[in-house]
Parts: structure tokens; sequence; C-alpha cells
């Protein structure tokens, strides 16, 4: 059984990964949860629960930063599509998820920030048709 | 001479340039300029002139996300600094700023969010000093 | 209507990016311009157009330094696969291009180069067949 | 032919790169000495030869280092199944390696993390099959 | 006043700072709690509390992976100095540090395992005069 | 006493790092060497014995795609000025390793050329005084 405090964090977590939409919630709670119990608990606990819950920053700006880092690590396709359906589900447009993306090609370079644009893409299709 | 459209390109760099603070300024107008004077130009026609002034994104969040990817980096301690200043001039407050640090942590891990916000203290305790 | 000058500067990009081969030219023209045809703009005017235009390297060289470039960052596969085509376009044998990236090696690691060389071998087969 | 102590480091290399399992074998002495045979030479007799065959470190904790870095890296994934491989035919249990690679959030994030648990994951269910 | 379950995460994670020596407590109880206290506590309550106290793998090993990741990160030194302290504080020699790190250059190269090295140097010499 | 085969190794290393001028040296075989023989024996065997050594790319070129691999990683800046100066000594200009580094924008976004254009001219000043 957990501790009485950390399912206060996981309901609050819960409720955070639910808001972030589909993809989010199959791939912590049906994927993840089925290779590392543990790895997804700390997911919904300490990422979902603490930090994306904290009052000082609206959820939709931090969509945008969650964009903006994982097109920056460049290798983190699976979790930019899922942060661009959360954006996209709290309110961001598709047409500022793109000036986002055209923005980081100054930190990061053309080649991350093309691929991020493809894999952008995908997840706006994916809810058009 | 520089060409007709590069000299309107350059005007308005130069004008988004000044909005971003002294620190941004003289890293470009000044170092840069004096050690590559072409590079210091790209910086100021196609990052500040082109990008920063697309119309798509408000310019405070143009500059948090800026905060986002220069954090994620890691290595780009100089540039974050630069933006600091320019997201303060542009209206994000420090607690802003610490959240977006404090959120970074969840996708590129606690070294380069610690080493980011030391840096973003420093440019905080500049200006209140 | 595009201003004048990026005209010239489109054209010049154009040029550069038919010389590069037709992968680069599918990548851009056609798969990036279909998602955002504003990014696209900028990889043919300010990428092909300002700075693989320049003149103080050689084209060859250039590729060169592209495919280091791309092996460096570890996660740009699709694009090194490009400049890897560019890079027999413009008149680099299969033997540089092995060079160049078992040396890449002592800079970032095996894995990087071994993923790296395994794509670049994918664009030597699709053009020997 | 290759010169004297170089078939030592070769032998040397070959008898680790066994150690390690058939995956490993197959992408040295099959998938890499098909594309760059000398590539596919550097890696058994620097890094296996060489490198891996050190003395000052358990075979066990070198495979537990190389899932850490591997994990770190972000991108390769190809490169840390060969090593789960390799640390469980060297005697780590898979749920030492799982720690492994929660720990890993702690200095790189989740999204490096998560793909990394996934990849093994495929390597821990295809030896149960 | 945080909530009870933290008190006991806060304290577990205390007593693993501890054993990491002074280095560590100090990057957290004193300069990153005078930054943000609140990210100074996620670093004791998650990171020390929660994943470097899980029974699962020795403390010894733990900070052997530790070394291994902030190796590979590339600039993370201020990290891995404190994880090189706490290395030595948990019972690795300044050999197996050193074979860690030559082991790295496999996986990231020769600067990233040259940068390491040396900032490893200055935590041995720093303990020795 | 190293066995023969390594002494050619060896001394085929010592004569391709004496070419890269007097930073390199000092950087292998007097600060490296003094805090572990064994990686700097790698260095001076490994990477200038064997790689750097092999016949199939301009020493020239080799040093052009070493400064773009350096500048590509952004936190190797020791080991980017080091090639920097064996660039010079091996026949680039300075106008050349500029347009490397300009070039490498496109690849790896501004901050990291910027530190790296940064890094080159304290080369390049320090040899004009």
């Amino acid at each position: 059984m957990l501790p009485i405090v950390d399912q206060v964090r996981h309901k609050i977590g819960l409720e955070k990964l639910q808001k972030m939409g589909p993809t989010a919630q199959t791939a912590i709670k049906k994927d993840l949860a089925g290779i590392s119990p543990d790895m997804a608990r700390y997911a919904i606990e300490a990422t979902c629960g603490d930090i994306y819950s904290r009052p000082g920053l609206d959820p939709k700006y931090r969509e945008m930063i969650a964009i903006a880092a994982l097109t920056t690590l460049g290798f983190a396709l699976p979790q930019l599509k899922i942060h661009v359906e959360a954006a996209l589900e709290g309110g961001c447009t598709r047409s500022e998820i793109e000036e986002i993306i055209i923005q980081m090609s100054v930190y990061i370079g053309w080649p991350a920030a093309f691929n991020a644009m493809s894999a952008a893409n995908e997840v706006f299709e994916s809810r058009s048709s």
C-alpha cells in the first residue's frame, strides 16, 4: 500500500495526466506501468503530481516549454508527440506549436527542428482525420 | 553595402535586439561583431530580424521557450543569461523563470537544471544590486 | 509575394539545393513545405541561400563538415543521409565519407559513429543498385 | 596481414566480444564488418581488446556503467540493447538493470530514461520467450 | 509546513545526502537552497530520498553509474565532482573511478572523458593535500 | 615496457601529435599523462597513432572535420582550441576556420557556434600577439 501523502500526490498526478490526453495516459499507465511499475509511479507522482501541478505557471505555458525542451533534446520524439497532444488539449493552437518549433532552430539548428516539426505534424494529422 | 531588403531585416533585427537588454547588445554588436562580423550580421538579421520578430507568438513567450531550450542544451549558460535578462525586460517575473527551470528537470535531469538556476540567479542578483 | 532580395536569396538557395541531389529536394520542397511552408522557406533562403553559398569554402568541404556535424549530433540520421548523398553528388568518394565517420569516433564515441556508418551505407547501397 | 601484437589484441577482443552474447557478435563481426571492415577491427581491438579487457573493474560493473552511459546518450538504443544483453550474460539481473535506468532519470530526465527502459524491456522479453 | 510523509522522505534524503560528503551538502543545502528552496527540496526528497535510497542497488554502484552518466553529459562537471567525492566516501577507489572514466571514452569520445578525468583529479588532489 | 607493435603505434602517434602544435602536446604528454598515464597512452596510440594517421584523408581536412565535431559537441571548448591550433599548423587559414564555425550554426544552432567562434578567436589572438 502506498503511504498516505503519496496517495495525495498520486491522485493529483493522475488528474493532471488525464488532462494531457489519451496518448500520455497510455504511455504512462499502460506501456510504462507494464514494464516498470515503479518508474510509472514516479512519472505520475513526481512529474505530473509535483512539478506539472505547481501553481506558478499556466498549464498552457508548461506545455509550450515542454515542447521547447523536447524539441531541443533531439531524440525525444515519442515524448514530444505526447506533449504536442497535451498542448492542443490545453489550449495551444497548431500555429503556436509551429512557431515554437521554428524558433527552436535558432538554439539547436535545423535537423532537430525539422524532425520535431515532422513529429508534431503526425499529431496534427491524426487529430484532423 | 548591404542589399536593400537585408537593410530592412537588419533594422528590424536591431530593434528587436535593443529590447533584449544591454547584455544581448554587447554580446552581438560588440563581442561577436569584433570577432566575426558576418556571424554577427546573421545573428541580427536571421535570428532577431526574421525569427524573433515573427508575429505568431508573444515576445514574452518567445523568451520563455528560449530559456527552456538554453537550459536543455546544458552548455549554453552565456546565452541563457542573455535570455533571462531579455525575459525580465520583456515582462517575465523572476518566479516564472524559476518555474521554467524547475520544470526542465523533468526532461533533462537535475545537473543541467541546477546549473541553469545558478546562472539565472547571477542575472537576478546583478539587477537587484 | 516575397520581397525582392529574398527572391534573390531564394533563387540562390534553390540552385544550391538542386546540386545536393533528389533526397534533399524532396525533404525541403515537398515534405517540409507540405508541413510548414515558412520553415521550408528559411531552409532554402537562410541555410542553402545564405550559408551554403558563401564563397569561403569549397562545396565539397562544406559537405564533409556537414557529415562530421550530423554524425556528432547522433539523432540526425535523416539529415546525415541527405548530406551523404550531397557529398557524393559534390565529388566526395565513399572512402572519404567512411574516413570522416571513423574519425568521428574519437570525439563522440562508437555508438554515434556506428549508427552514422550504417545510415551512410544505406545511401551507398541505394546508389549502387 | 595484421601485425603481431594487433593479432594479440584482436584475439583478446574477440574473446571479450564472445562473452557479450550473440547480438554484439552479429553487430560487430557481421553487420559492421560488412560495411566498414576497418571500423569493425577498431571496435574489436581498441574497444573490446584494450578497454573492456582492462583488469581494474569487474566485467559485470563494466556492463553496468555501459548501460548508464548508453541510456544517457539518448540516441544509442541499438547499442544499449547490446549491452543489456551483455549485462545479463555477465551476471546482472533484470532488476539491477531496471534500477540503473530509473536512477539515470536524475541526471538526464525522464524521456531518455523511458526510451531506455522500453529498449531494455525488448531484450528482457526476447530472452524470456 | 511540509506534509507528514514528505517529512519522512525529507529525513531519508538528508541522511543519504550526508553520506555523500561535504561538497554535496553545501551544493544542495546552502547554494541551491539559497537560490531556489523548492528545487533544493526536490533534490533532497525526490533524488536523495526516493531514488538514491532505493534498496535494489548497492550505494557504491549507484555512485559508479552516477559518474558514468555525469561524464557522458559532458557539461555536468560540478555535479561530477560531487559524485566523485561521494564515490570515494562510499568506498570506491581512485583507481576504479579512473577505470570508469577511461571506459566512457568508448561511448562518448575522448573530449568528454578528458574533461571528466581532469575534474575527477581536482577532487583526488583536494583530498590528498 | 610497452609491447613491440604498440611502440610502433606510439612512435607514429607522437609524430602526429608533434605536428598538432604545442597546446596538444602539453595537454596529452604533460597534463593528461600526469593524471592518467594509461589514458594519455590511448590518446597517443589509438587516436593520434591509429586514426589521425590513416592515409585516406588529408591531415588538413582531418582538422577541419575535427573543428566541426568539437563545435557540435558544445562543451568541448578546450579540445576545440587544440584543434584550431592544429588546423592552423596544418595549413588551414583563419578564414576557413571561421567559415566552418559559421556553417555549424545550421546543424547545431547559434549558442554552440557563438561559443566556438569565441574560443577559436582566443587561439587566433594568442598567435598574432
